[in-house]
């Protein structure tokens, strides 16, 4: 059996935000249970808009929005990825620790550009809400936590919102 | 939003091992990343036996096991529970921290035992393996991990095993 290694300098931690209530729970949440004294502590704050293709000018439905609705809709994503990341680095200010916060924006299908980014970067443990990812209800197209906790390689946390349990 | 309660002077851990390495390996992964000194740790060592109908008299199909049979059936999955606690209490041992270590021997489907133990004792976070749950490949009926996932109201850490990522 691989050992656990306990004695590492350095810990990387994902979490995936969005604006949902839960997300921001989860943030708190790994702050306040992984976060170690002993160790350097990189805690990537992960927001992922919905691809492209939705701000086109065709719209799925066959409308044509005007250029005036296309620069709308991309301020207010644009907007909407401030909104998310102020506010996650506000709970990360709460805790006075040994924590270097990073932002990574990606786009895409919030599940997969998770998995991706998760390996990619080698994070040590993926922290994520068991509901959302917010953003044109895409939750509903299936669980983004189901499937991250399926084809990530590392450990992953997946937190509810008490007032959702 | 309710806030994560930092100043939480007990906390309880359940780790759901079975035969697996990666149980095992999440366990190490729970006491390594989530074990704090500033707080009492309740660790649950929780086991879920198959249910016994397993082990009657009838084979699901057909076959008459003598009592002979059935009780070597019993001993082996006593045995097995043995093997399995004491594994994971020597993982435990080499831990020197302030850690309380219970042991709960359920029964039944995995998945469901699982969740109703973590609500029903009011555990602070479920640690599991992703795969697994070994006896009898149980596994191949569904996975436990992401039910308990959907269902258990605390947060879930599911931890692969790295060899099988």
């Amino acid at each position: 059996m691989e050992a656990v290694n306990l004695n590492k300098k350095e810990c990387k931690f994902v979490v995936a935000v969005d604006e949902s209530e839960e997300s921001m729970y989860a943030l708190s949440w790994c702050l306040g249970n992984l976060i170690s004294q002993n160790t350097t502590n990189n805690l990537v704050l992960l927001y992922v808009k919905p691809p492209p293709p939705v701000y086109s000018s065709f719209h799925a439905a066959g409308y044509v929005f005007s250029s005036d609705v296309i620069r709308a809709l991309e301020k207010y994503g644009s907007d909407l990825v401030k909104s998310v990341m102020g506010r996650a680095e506000a709970i990360c200010g709460k805790f006075s620790s040994n924590i270097h916060v990073e932002r990574i924006v990606g786009s895409g299908d919030a599940k997969d550009v998770i998995c991706h980014i998760v390996d990619k970067i080698k994070a040590d443990t993926l922290v994520m809400g068991s509901h959302g990812y917010g953003f044109f209800k895409r939750a509903l197209l299936g669980s983004v936590s189901d499937h991250c906790a399926k084809h990530v390689k590392c450990p992953v946390v997946i937190v509810k919102h008490p007032e959702k349990r």
